[in-house]
């Protein structure tokens, strides 16, 4: 990849030529101009499609010219490959700067949207310092890790009618939850609001075959990129509801998605070995060809302070490993599927990536630079997620934020 | 409702005037005529959309030469009813008669198509009886209800990908489960595949607003109707990995649905009040002025043979106490969504929905009349679910009926 841009992108941008992450865009200065595909570099966003049609590729130009990433997830990996290359010309190329400048918008200037639609979501659990600090606050006394965790990459399906764009306010769910066990269940708002710092991947590609499976060596084919999610989550209708089913009203409220989905080839100077893994694994979740570890290092903001920077170099599942399993019973994928890491806290104090692991349920509140405690969420709490990963000669691949702030209600 | 049609429908048909269910259809000696709704009268099906347009109603017409009926799921209750009094007249109106007629097509002259794209799915676990025999069977010796079930209608995300047309080949689904619990989990087809005969609620009317919730008494406002739904679980995959986050790979594989939507307008008459309810329910859930019992007689027939005939009037949570639960803590609404009741059990042996409580976890093997016995499904069955209610005048409501075959791979 050349670096060589006409551009002056600031030293240190997260946003130079090796990342060139895609996202969904209007300017509400131009509400005549529908949401429609760019990219993020350096301060500006650059508007593809009018780039695509000015320079001779209309094809690309109608994928990119929807309010949604869907259609280039449909078009495969040969075709995000071409281009990745043709937006890197646009950006190099001197002959071609005066077709492509104008179509370059400083990022304040733009609103950003959900950037796919959400074919099925599923979320992973596939942090074990997560689930062992879950298991030992839920199920006191017994075995932290269930007899499954290290054999299957342990996941359930979400809604995904509520992945919503960052920045989407969360109203506060009601809901039953049972303070006293002995007592029956009330009904109100959740009193133990939570967020999850987590790490999305974007499936596309045509669709897959029911009755076929996705092997890990071949993830690359069918995932187009990844995005930060915070998988907001209401720790007290979940408790009493999760029984035998698994989460339902406790997570359905809300999951807020990242603006930019980085793609995978902007983060192969990112991957590492995943942890060792302790037990021998099935054939089919075998990764030591593939080892898809990845260096993204999250940070976890309340109110503008930092309260954690999750590691997601330490989760025991790499993202190929879920995606086999979720297809090795022949479950078929469709362009937009979202599958989810769940939440990364790395062995540190400082690197659980939910409220009630930094605060051990609730027992140890967080104290805050502003002089407040948290022990969950309060109203108009604002969250914030970042991440980013290394990318080639020291630069750094951002994956920007997901933001969202806390309501009592959608009138607030 | 005028029954006096210009149409000779059997006598004792149970797709009458008061049923007029939607479907999805094509004609296999037709190619060139895209998928499109229809609806089943007598032994026939009326091609919608012709008819909308040769009568007046290009906007009808429109909405349903779709593939999919989502368009008509969205136009929303007063619509639906319109275009169902519309449908009436058609159907007995004798001077409209020569422009309607030569839209009817014998139904063995058709192809039926998944009915609808849905959006997301969640299914319930509703039936009293059912939950009973598998806690016992699951938990031996523990509590067979947990303490949950009698407060609020327990259910899960599945996957809404894999839901699948009536007749689509099931292949056998292969993964994880551990048939020793001192070794190590296997690989491989399931053994323990299983059937659940339920019923599903398709949701329309434009989407609802994240943080807004759906009242008991707007059930009619949000669902346009009914459909069979065939649930298909592997059981052994299902208990290796359900904990602690519920079912995943056990039931993604495929949910099969019937091809008709029944209207909720069609089953009025099928009515009756839901069994007595032994604790006292927080008010978001209290149905007494709205109660949706449904007197839906199923039957499960496997290999040709009747093995079961589900009461759906035995439920003891009600649609609209599933839709009210759903979305109480804000989660919004997008029409096709689909929520299904769990399996259909009533307390008799013969009433059961699935083998795993005809057969006591295969303890007791079905005895079939052609001399052989069932555990589970083997390669080949072929699963036939049928249901019809009460309509008025004496007339039944017929779903038609979900299919199946399994098979070992995708090429047998």
């Amino acid at each position: 990849v050349s670096t060589d841009t006409w551009l002056d992108l600031p030293e240190d941008t997260h946003f130079g030529l090796h990342n060139l992450p895609y996202g969904v865009f209007d300017r509400p200065d131009v509400p005549s101009e529908p949401p429609r595909a760019g990219i993020a570099i350096g301060e500006h966003l650059l508007d593809l499609a009018p780039v695509a049609e000015a320079l001779g590729r209309p094809e690309f130009s109608a994928t990119l010219a929807h309010r949604s990433l869907n259609p280039l997830l449909a078009l495969g990996r040969p075709r995000w490959t071409e281009l990745r290359e043709l937006i890197t010309d646009w950006l190099t190329d001197r002959a071609d700067r005066h077709l492509v400048e104008p179509h370059l918008i400083p990022r304040e200037q733009i609103r950003l949207h959900l950037p796919f639609a959400p074919a099925d979501y599923v979320d992973f659990y596939a942090s074990e310092h997560h689930a062992t600090t879950l298991g030992s606050l839920l199920r006191p006394g017994g075995a932290a890790l269930l007899p499954n965790w290290k054999h299957l990459p342990v996941g359930y399906h979400g809604r995904a009618g509520t992945v919503v764009a960052s920045g989407t306010p969360i109203v506060r769910p009601s809901g039953q939850r049972r303070p006293d066990p002995e007592q029956p269940p009330v009904f109100g708002p959740t009193t133990r609001l939570d967020l999850e710092a987590e790490v999305g991947f974007v499936v596309g590609g045509g669709p897959t075959v029911l009755g076929s499976s996705v092997p890990v060596a071949d993830f690359r084919e069918h995932v187009f990129g990844a995005l930060l999610v915070n998988d907001w989550s209401a720790r007290d209708i979940q408790g009493w509801e999760g029984q035998p089913l698994g989460p339902h009203l406790g997570k359905s409220f809300a999951t807020s998605v990242g603006s930019w989905v980085v793609p995978l080839d902007a983060l192969d100077a990112a991957r590492v070995p995943p942890p060792p893994r302790d037990v021998p694994l099935l054939p089919y979740l075998r990764d030591d060809a593939e080892p898809w570890g990845l260096d993204i290092a999250l940070e976890v903001r309340l109110n503008g302070h930092r309260i954690s920077e999750p590691p997601f170099a330490e989760m025991y599942w790499t993202a190929p490993q879920q995606l086999a399993h979720m297809t090795v019973n022949g479950a078929s994928l469709r362009p937009g599927d979202l599958f989810a890491s769940g939440t990364v806290s790395g062995p540190g104090p400082y690197q659980r990536g939910s409220l009630i692991e930094l605060t051990m349920g609730g027992q140890n509140p967080l104290k805050l630079p502003d002089g407040t405690e948290r022990r969950f969420l309060e109203d108009g709490d604002e969250v914030r997620i970042g991440g980013s990963a290394p990318g080639p000669e020291g630069s750094r691949i951002g994956f920007g934020e997901v933001t969202g702030r806390v309501m009592l209600t959608g009138s607030d």
